[in-house]
């Protein structure tokens, strides 16, 4: 069971063009492409007459050929053509999702076509994926488990003491406490740590340790359903007035992650990872890139094998720790949210 | 669920020798082997005392020895031999299906072996196989499919515009409204396009277009059941009488399909395909094997990726066309017969 | 469902060490390893936390911490540590399983821990693992079957004859009958084949042949549950009073096999094959561990088909023969300690 009446990330822009891409999304089988004049489109990837994928047909201008039998679909879904017949057979559409494209991403909206309001894309979470003043790098990994397991992952992130102390974890993430908030529209998750050693993925750019410094070290993790994670993460000279809003002596950062169900067994993981530091410095993106995907990697593995024992141990009891009261929050927001969606279709 | 009193084949006559071939149809699994004087036998794949697949064991003479605890089992399945002692337990055999050779083919009956009456089998459809006017490639495919979906692509040819547009395919395969009638035994669909120009597979042989001339082409597809499927295809010069039954002007190619369910879910698809020209033409079989060995290739990918979407979407509707005329009669015929064995069985 | 209140061969000693070894056994997930003095321990493969698999994560001395949120239990699975908080949850622990070492294999007992006493496991059967006064060769396999059908294999050598006739079959064995004694503790199959040609693995090392000697042959079979069987097999020179106990003119060999059940459907198999004589002789070795290891393969290709076809006809009845006298005793016997263990668990 997923939320419906949301916009998740369908694709990458660049991953949608003059061709049709078959993606699941909710455990719907969708085609996407762009029309002519660069619109992206989503339908169904079911023909109506004998369900064939029409993504094994052509696209012919902004219309989508079946190639079994050669029926034909407008980008409203409207069959427009049968062939040997002039008479369109009453019914005969596919579903055709609301897309809108914003913020490097292709979205889409997999509830009521009549709610689908661009105006609720998240864009204050995401407007650093094109701003001239950020350098962003991204990344997409599919994931064999439960979109929430990743959700729990982001939300939580004292694991990146233990899962990822190759890189961005250090003993001072999972041992510094958590300030938990949550408002109507999602849960912060606020962690400072002050006046530590810089970890290395910030001190190669920043040069702290060079000038003697310590810093002051943030991680602000915003969770907005229905699986947006968005980290605001940096450093600053230890001292110099971050803690209270002044990062003029610092580095920023955005990790914005966002998890779309494939099935409820497996998650396409779209990620960005903005800077507003040295913006043109391909080494720096470079690492990112590279060192983000090792990263979530590291999490991936993890999560596919939690996946495993969880399928292998249902029903079984789990005992929470003070860190799952920055996920626990998002679970029963999800769960609230569900069971309102549960009752309203009834 | 199958129609069990039919003969269905289950290899070609050149698989099955003096070695144990198992083989599942219909979701049963099956030993098939020749004696000694070459008779074909077909036996249960499955001993009767711990359930070892009898096609691992040994062919000596014309029995059977299991290569687990070697019981022995002569080729009307009756256990002969149990090592270590003289008396055979009462009920030690396994099943024997009828099989039967014929036009190339090994066939076999899957219901009850009172019924099994060689007479059934359709010799009108399938002895172009070994006529000695007709000369004939032939092939194998294994397809992860429902049957039927393989049925409902040889009886609505109108796929080829669309699906093999490369080599058979014609815009005017799926714009000529077939006729359609049916018997006790079967559906006939007969489709005649008049006075266009040659397809290229028969233009090579023909040399119509060198002369110019233009073709009457005709499609007429027989069912009968359970899945027989055969084309008798062909073009003759436009205007010299084909269509009144004059094909001294053109050529005849038969296209004999025979899909046997393997299980629910996969099909064996046997196929031939007799000309009545150019006999002795080496490169034309080349060809001709080659070439629909591609093309039922091309039939495989789209029925694979149908079966997929439709496994994703239990119980959705679809909707017909006019060129599911050509289809539906198959369907109900089946289905009125596994309606009556069902009944017949209770 | 498995017996519980038993011990079982999880792993041979030199498997487990400094590391995190995962393992499923009986179903369960479990994690070995061994403490800083060497003493093997077993957990439950699952943190209690968030069901992370505790084999990703570190042994830090004799504990384990967990790879995600770093909880870290002791050996005996309480948890002593949790990041970030002082007071440890109620509840959070991991299930220990008892653990022993003992014939060169690690036993783990998979039922009520209360039960668990050292002295139950068989050390009769596999002393001769570690007796100076014997050599021996081992080896596992991995065999996707139930692990009943690995006893029953082992039960009934009549399958020597016709599955191994290339290495230890020879026709005496499935024509010659054997004897079966039970008592309390389990199942003695006893088999004696008298004044015959020697099977080529004896004859290389006894020379029967060379002196124009035949052997009188012999197979003890112990089953004890929940799966133990042992093989005391050997020849002596014909006539030299072997039958009634003097084996001084002979060659003997054990068979040692646990068949540890990993899920219904597969089975972990550890098996030895310790002997009398040449105790030095590496060739000898080099012989029996690749002879036996494609002895047992043998074994496993026609379980792993066995168990295919099982599956495939499930509730369809079966033929007993003479031979099954060796192998029903030791089915009746685990099923009535089956339905024991299930009536004491209401």
């Amino acid at each position: 069971m997923f939320l419906r009446n949301y916009w998740y990330v369908a694709a990458f822009g660049h991953e949608i063009g003059r061709n049709l891409l078959a993606r699941t999304i909710l455990g719907d089988k969708i085609v996407l492409y762009r029309t002519e004049d660069g619109s992206p489109i989503a339908l169904a990837n079911r023909c109506c007459h004998r369900q064939a994928p029409l993504s094994m047909g052509r696209l012919i201008g902004d219309t989508v050929e079946c190639g079994y039998h050669g029926l034909t679909f407008n980008s409203t879904g409207e069959c427009i053509r049968v062939p040997g017949q002039k008479k369109i057979p009453p019914g005969a559409k596919v579903r055709k999702y609301p897309v809108a494209e914003r913020w490097r991403w292709i979205w889409i909206w997999m509830g009521d076509p009549d709610l689908a309001d661009e105006d609720l894309i998240p864009d204050h979470l995401y407007r650093y994926n094109d701003d001239p003043e950020w350098s962003c790098v991204e990344g997409y990994l599919h994931v064999k488990a439960d979109h929430m397991l990743l959700v729990d992952n982001l939300m939580d992130l004292s694991h990146e003491t233990f899962l990822h102390s190759k890189t961005i974890g250090t003993v001072h993430v999972a041992e510094t406490p958590a300030q938990v908030a949550q408002d109507d529209e999602g849960v912060t998750i606020t962690r400072w740590m002050l006046d530590r050693p810089p970890p290395p993925i910030y001190d190669k750019s920043g040069g702290f340790s060079e000038r003697g410094e310590t810093v002051d070290r943030w991680q602000i993790v915003r969770f907005e359903p229905p699986s947006n994670c968005c980290l605001d993460v940096g450093v600053a000279t230890a001292g110099t007035g971050a803690p209270e809003g002044d990062r003029s002596k610092g580095l920023s950062m955005r990790s914005l992650n966002f998890l779309t169900p494939e099935t409820v067994r497996s998650t396409h993981y779209f990620w960005t990872f903005p800077r507003d530091y040295k913006l043109d410095d391909e080494e720096i993106s470079k690492l990112h890139a590279e060192g983000f995907h090792n990263t979530f990697t590291e999490d991936l593995v993890m999560l596919e094998a939690q996946q495993e024992i969880m399928d292998a141990h249902i029903g079984q009891p789990t005992v929470n720790i003070n860190a799952d009261k920055t996920t626990m929050p998002v679970r029963r927001m999800v769960n609230k949210l569900l069971n309102e969606q549960e009752l309203t279709s009834i």
